[in-house]
């Protein structure tokens, strides 16, 4: 970036059959001196589409963000879907590598068919990502993929998203945890505008199998009760799981100190289907072309104009219940505010909570809520501490009830009453993400096997085979949520397999998708620990094996030895 | 404290021989769960007299107080010259440890020779300590010592002090470093006053050997160039460094972007002395009685009256240069308002020069600084951010350039123009500390040998050895000052070993220094190691390596090998 310069080179040899999380985690690991400065001139930002994405493979629209994160001080890899993610793959792009940091002021990257090139991008900094990316759709025509940091990453904020664009050219898809948009914006980049006009598309070495494996994973997704036409994700949205999580016992409440509220229905998927219905909204819908499962939506205001974007459950629940807010108007607005500043809405919702918590506000006060992301906006010292994260938060408000794992703040599962999860925010490479090993498939939907959740035993062992498997999928450009087909149903893991295949002339069978993930996991891993971290980050906060969580009276108890052995054995 | 019980207990066998540091360190390691909150139930406050203090040996009136430090997350020991220290002494306590969390607001622990009780303290919550400790020593009588937290504690802020009572009784003598101050403060402890009216002295077992020891020492001091009286220390105070320091190239100014500034001289220790001479204040001065070398000063307002207590090379520094000022008064009512608040000085000035840097303030205004440490009075968002020491002011404000180690701040030497003094920067167990192991001592002042301070050769070996005879001299409670002398003269040395055999019954030699030195450091290793601390926390900032600094316009080179080695071979 200091030299305003853009190469382009081959892939090396080595990285050829490596894409999304594999892809990024592995330049990350190569290229970042694990000691640096997140945000000084050693890191880079490794954006990578999966390997299948910009195929027509169903519901494969993931990009991948990769560096060294200012939140954990380890190794990040967060991916979106999106169309950009499909664009950079029809270009025939495997990553972006953005190294240096611009001595010009913030630049603008757009890249298509035709090259690649940079421009001034300073008009846009300090102003909202919804105002933004209207503009930079008038410049560059509908059909573009837009990818920007906003005034959170330009603050340097430890919890800053990379924005990516939604179906509808806004700034709704985020590869949100961990402060990646700080990275970003430290490079001085502000915007990626990727043109698919023209492109090639992705190359596929062997069309036959890949259109077999591609049928049977379609296959397997319309057949799933989860993933299906009509299905639960189909139907009401990932919000779906507030009801099931709350009646689990697991929906946190007000900054973690309940796992149970009756008001969380007020929020649930299916209140949100039938407001988006009655105020005319469109739904279903999805976040990139060609997804099977449609799991997305556009949440609509009252009056039914100016969407918000899609509101996942981990933003209703991180912006509602957790900090006491049951009301999805307000959620929607939070969430909103969260889209045009950059903030990933999980940090977000958990640092205004800790923020209640230190008598910042009382919990349940949406107005206030939305003026503290007006602090933000306006850069001052409230908004400073607030963009900073949930930890920073805490530390500057005297709070010691701090959900966080190596600085990144818990989703929304209490690892009290749904034990598994906790083994994977404690121990994956990540910092608190349920997304890395998503137990909750199994402990409360019956996915892949069965397990008590309130039970410890066997939990680290779900949690490894999980994490395996899910940098494996990650990698692909697969969306996570094909997991709950194709564990279940054998023929849509073959069919997912087969379609890698097809795109590198491969031979990889199931069988090797444990020890692809587990190489994925040991480099994030030896990273990690070059950069510091220790066992002694594969914690839990203190307070959860403490402090009792209603309904269940549960504290965390998995032993410390269980969750060494995640990745000793 | 959260059951307000006292308990008296006599010293286990194994902790006899200890005292100071040691017996902190140790006691913490034993009973302090290293993974802990360090504001939360687990961790303990530990106050420990030196081995001869409250004997009449010279110089040795200083008191180790250790605990978790929320700001380095690992073991912390920082002491203080006081006669509170003493008074400890004389009551026959090896230590004061502080556990659990009060349920009942703040207390104040009185104790005597007629026993100990605790008392609501709430009254003087929030309220500067020079009016606070006025008012203690108004109804506890002026012969008693006095130790507490300001409000910087109370905000739980991770740069937080534990104040002592200086001579005339005021906040003036710190256990600075390391955020202690909010571990007492956490423990619902605001004030312990110490009466020593009818106590019964230190025990000391060879009376004989003692006094020989004693006068060995006492010559020593009275010999040495920097210690004897008119000596480099006793006529201008530990300010003298300002102008030797400067002259050096490695006096850091404008949060460490120069190592040498002609307007240093305006806050030197000649001057000081000339203008507290001039405004008839009294000079020289002791931190606690009985001490040969006489350091200390009270600074003195222009009008003569409204004694600050002590302004000390470390804080003129940090405050002044550092800051862009080089003004006497205002670093005077800058370092006042540290006293008043609890700050630690050296890291609240390297707070507000970072401040500085991210245009919070511009460098060299006075009056702006003198604002933030009244905006940390108020617990506005602003304060509560500085009041969180250097670190996160850098990543509050987005500034990379950040001199700290283990989160906690450089002192008064800039280790790319001093070389020596990086090495213990970067290993003591502490965060950057230069009293972990002087190095300044022999690189710019040719004391225990001569050593070029831009050389990078033999420094590892020269911070080890020092940080061992370190560990040592805070823990009999001889100041590190004496070690001017004993360096140079072994019958000092000698006389200090033969005191310490006096109180203990022990017959330790000088070759045993480094051995139990050793020992002492090994043990607060381990406590980091289990904290999640790793050899990657022993490194200097990143920019230290990378920016030359004038006027020598050297970067820190020596190795990161050479820094593993310090406590490998």
């Amino acid at each position: 970036m200091e030299e305003r310069e853009i190469k382009s080179e081959d892939v090396p040899e080595d990285l050829e059959t490596l894409g999304g999380r594999g892809l990024t985690s592995t330049i990350v690991s190569d290229e970042v001196p694990p000691g640096c400065h997140p945000l000084g001139p050693h890191n880079k930002l490794v954006i990578a589409p999966g390997i299948v994405t910009g195929t027509d493979a169903p519901t494969s629209g993931r990009v991948s963000v990769g560096g060294k994160s200012p939140l954990t001080g380890g190794i990040k890899e967060a991916n979106a879907g999106t169309s950009f993610a499909q664009i950079l793959g029809k270009l025939g792009i495997k990553a972006l590598v953005v190294e240096g940091q611009s001595e010009n002021g913030y630049q603008l990257l757009r890249m298509g068919n035709d090259g690649a090139d940079l421009m001034d991008a300073d008009d846009w900094s300090g102003i909202g990502l919804y105002e933004a990316y209207d503009e930079l759709y008038d410049k560059f025509g509908e059909d573009v993929g837009v990818c920007g940091v906003g005034i959170a990453g330009e603050m340097n904020g430890a919890n800053s998203g990379v924005a990516f664009n939604d179906v509808e050219g806004m700034p709704s898809r985020y590869a949100g945890r961990g402060g990646l948009g700080a990275v970003m914006a430290s490079r001085g980049l502000k915007f990626i505008v990727a043109d698919s006009e023209g492109a090639p598309g992705v190359e596929i070495r062997d069309e036959e199998t890949f259109r077999k494996g591609r049928k049977k994973l379609a296959d397997a997704l319309r057949e799933h009760d989860v993933t299906k036409p009509g299905g639960a994700l189909n139907s009401y949205g990932t919000d779906v799981l507030i009801n099931i999580i709350n009646e689990v016992g697991g929906l946190p409440q007000r900054n973690f100190s309940g796992g149970q509220d009756e008001r969380s229905s007020n929020v649930s998927g299916e209140e949100k289907a039938e407001q988006i219905k009655n105020r005319g909204g469109e739904r279903p819908h999805h976040c990139s072309p060609g997804c099977v499962i449609r799991c997305s939506e556009v949440w609509t205001k009252q009056e039914g104009k100016d969407p918000v974007g899609v509101l996942e459950y981990e933003s209703v629940w991180a912006l509602g219940p957790n900090c006491g807010i049951y009301d999805l108007d307000t959620i929607g607005e939070l969430n909103r505010a969260c889209n045009d500043l950059g903030l990933d809405t999980i940090e977000a919702g958990n640092t205004i909570a800790v923020a209640m918590e230190g008598r910042v506000a009382e919990f349940g006060d949406g107005d206030k809520a939305l003026d503290l992301m007006e602090e933000i906006r306006e850069g001052t010292p409230l908004g400073r501490i607030l963009v900073n994260g949930t930890e920073f938060a805490g530390k500057a408000f005297g709070v010691t009830r701090v959900p966080t794992v190596k600085g990144q703040a818990l989703p929304a599962y209490d690892p009290r009453a749904i034990k598994g999860i906790g083994v994977t925010y404690a121990t994956t490479p990540m910092g608190a993400d349920h997304t890395a090993g998503y137990a909750i498939a199994t402990e409360v939907m019956g996915v892949g096997g069965e397990a008590d959740p309130l039970k410890t035993k066997g939990k680290a062992e779900l949690s490894r085979n999980l994490q395996q498997s899910t940098a494996v999928i990650d990698s692909t450009g697969y969306c996570l949520f094909t997991a709950f087909a194709v564990l279940d149903i054998p023929e849509g893991l073959e069919g997912m397999v087969d379609t890698v295949n097809g795109v590198l002339g491969t031979d990889l069978t199931t069988d090797d998708i444990p020890e692809i993930g587990q190489q994925i996991l040991d480099t994030e891993r030896e990273f990690n620990r070059a950069a510091g971290l220790t066992k002694e980050d594969d914690r839990l906060p203190e307070f959860m094996r403490e402090e009792e969580l209603p309904p269940h009276n549960e504290v965390f108890d998995i032993p410390t030895e269980e969750l060494d052995k995640v990745f000793e054995s």
